[in-house]
């Protein structure tokens, strides 16, 4: 067919919207075109948002989504940490509840070597975000120019912050558009987004925990694993080492809820103390970080490294070591009474005696943003003295009467909301459910070999 | 499920967005709230436009299409002709090449007692546009405030403009956001677009002609016929009598293509003389405006009827008056020779001898829109003088070298452009083709009745 009209080859966003609307596959070309031109704002938010419901409707292939995240990685700046010499390794969330893996997890591997340069984000919704717990910490400055942020990674091995104007701006454009027009649920936007972020800093290696239940944003664990596979696969054709962990959201993660308390969980983990599950966790997250960073044949050989790192104090130093350099007072993580606390507290006692069957983990997550520990809009400020504490996890014998949870909170109105919300989030029956695996499936890398057969 | 952080019930229009996406059906409040706040501005493109692909990529049950349609046609003025008495008949077409049958009908319609209150548009694409047909009378003018489109209508019994911004205002924000992220190819959208501006016309009855094949949008009969199902399920929910006719458009329909050589074919067609296809097919459609508008106890007599108002005069009388009351100059329908003139012309000749087997439609519009005759940008203003004139039509025989079309042209270099494209467009082969039935399908009313027996 002859296209007589058609004007010399330019790029046209509509063309690229019918194309991803007819169910054509996109080449790397016209997605960097597309990505580039509404970065640099010619292309209108209009034609955007039809064609990010054409990607949230037709979905992507793996070419397409590494093209994206591709576009998006290169639309700012790329860190270049060629003068850091240890390997960079950097874990990532799909976020949860209770889940402050990340604040035990950048100084354990620092402390084995390991450099982490972690960019993360605030809570939304129901999930926690690492940047809120951080600002529990009195003075903690989330807010580094990236000068900073490389001198205190030299220093200490690792540092927090939050994500810099250079750093992936399409994404920031992308993701406000996303959030308002419905798109933001899609796999292949959402490993775009992440990876996009992740790959900008410089790493070697990443270690993905893709969440998985009723806290997740991923309810199923075959979707987690789509996603898991999507993010592996994608950081794979870029040069990267990356594993991911679908790990359980099916209940917060520790037993501490809220952005002060959650710190004070972290310091008991790198005490050598605090609950089972996050403890667990947090192992095995850092032996794959250790294992991809090289600095443990195996994953086992990680873990051990890990736990001998918290036991020595080495990992809690290079903590303290963090938040020093990051303007924060570590006093009140010496002694964790000096972080920010609640007023009052109120206790939820158990209706029954029996075995705690669920504890439904949106439903809890939204009773701590009920109480102000986090943000329904992006504009929302934070409490962070607020929170809940669960005395009881899945699985565990209460009696009639026992209190198996204590709200910590500013506002008695907020409290009775959110006491309302717990004891309907509560299931308690005679016997105890079946125990659902923390670490549902590996995905991405061959299984830990126990042998130390690798070099 | 309680939804404890639930504000008041208010309308979002991002729940809209995610209600549609995931497959539901929307409610008629729903629709209804969405549009209404898009036409007061109170919702933004991008939300509309993701809303559209959801549209497209989704569809729509015919209730919720009803819902839409509904809710177009109320976003602006609905016509009063309560003080005309006639029953009041718009046809309308879905656009093709050579399609002047408008400018035929409703002169025709008119001498036979029924008002046709016309709002057209222009020509955008490969397609002609009634508009810029009627602008190549000299001093025809298609712009009337409202009262006096109701006088001419009053006065002749048609009368035909262009959208007014009281109509519908919903369909011309919607329509241009449509035209640029992709969204215009959906029947459910293209349905409410179509019927919510004609509805608001006022009318009783409304003849449909949706065109198929190589010229039309709808390039199979299937999807013309569901597009017919579509518009004519939603006029009748909506209380008005609606047929739809599937008539062909693989071919250019009569021999003239362009502006003003159209004019000089309608007037053929009012004299009594003109290509057989358009004639026949403007007394199909005039048979049932006729019978819809109960001039005609079926459609044959409509037709009967027809045929003797444009033997006696009657029509092209009619048509005159319309053109006088516009501010046309009717020394030009007298004598078209004073309607608008190309300065040149070149005829297309034949590469060798055998029968038309096809004249690909949508390329032959084109080469209409390169000469200058239609417009590819909204924008565009159209020369009314150029055009093609096709001396063979499909089945026709042609000898070698023997000139098939006539380009009449004002500028060279588009004028062999328009021939190449000709060229090319033109299928030539030793036998006939099959031939296509010019009117395919009728959907919405019951097969014409021969017998006379109805009432």
């Amino acid at each position: 067919m002859t296209e007589p009209t058609a004007a010399p080859q330019t790029f046209r966003a509509i063309d690229v919207i019918r194309k991803k609307r007819d169910g054509l596959e996109l080449t790397s070309h016209e997605i960097q075109s597309f990505i580039n031109a509404y970065t640099r704002g010619d292309i209108p938010d209009y034609q955007v948002s039809a064609w990010l419901m054409t990607v949230v409707l037709r979905g992507m292939t793996r070419p397409e989504t590494a093209a994206l995240t591709d576009a998006m990685l290169r639309s700012g700046e790329v860190l270049d940490l060629s003068s850091i010499t240890a390997k960079k390794v950097d874990k990532h969330s799909t976020g949860g509840v209770g889940d402050k893996t990340s604040l035990v997890l950048a100084p354990l591997a620092a402390a084995a070597g390991i450099a982490v340069p972690m960019i993360s984000g605030r809570g939304l919704g129901h999930t926690g975000g690492t940047l809120d717990k951080l600002e529990a910490i009195p003075g903690f400055n989330v807010n580094l120019p990236v000068a900073d942020f490389r001198r205190v990674l030299d220093l200490c091995g690792c540092c927090m912050i939050g994500q810099t104007d250079e750093i992936a701006p399409a994404d920031r454009k992308l993701y406000a558009l996303r959030d308002v027009t419905g798109t933001v649920e899609s796999p292949y936007l959402i490993c775009a987004s992440i990876m996009s972020k992740k790959l900008a800093e410089g790493i070697d290696a990443l270690v993905l925990d893709v969440k998985t239940g009723s806290g997740a944003f991923m309810k199923t664990e075959s979707d987690a694993a789509f996603l898991a596979e999507l993010m592996v696969e994608t950081g794979e054709r870029m040069g990267k080492k990356v594993v991911a962990l679908i790990t359980d959201m099916d209940q917060p993660l520790g037993n501490m809820i809220g952005n002060a308390l959650e710190v004070v969980e972290v310091v008991e983990i790198l005490r050598g103390n605090g609950p089972e599950d996050l403890r667990e966790l947090c192992l095995e997250l850092a032996g794959w970080m250790l294992h991809l960073g090289d600095a443990a044949v195996n994953v086992e050989e990680g873990r051990n490294k890990s736990a001998s790192l918290i036991s020595s104090g080495k990992a809690l130093e290079r903590f303290l070591q963090m938040v020093e350099l990051q303007g924060g007072d570590p006093r009140s993580i010496d002694d964790t009474k000096l972080l920010p606390q609640a007023r009052h507290s109120m206790q939820v006692p158990s209706p029954r005696s029996g075995r705690i069957a669920s504890l439904q983990c949106e439903q809890i997550g939204t009773a701590c943003v009920i109480l102000g520990g986090g943000r329904e809009r992006k504009e929302d400020s934070v409490d962070p003295a607020v929170g809940i504490t669960l005395h009881k996890k899945v699985g565990d014998a209460v009696a009639a009467g026992e209190p198996f949870a204590t709200i910590h909170y500013n506002d008695e109105a907020r409290a009775a909301r959110a006491k309302q919300l717990i004891e309907v989030s509560t299931t308690i029956t005679d016997t105890a459910p079946a125990k659902r695996p923390l670490i549902h499936r590996i995905i991405g890398q061959p299984k830990p070999s126990h042998s130390g057969e690798k070099n």
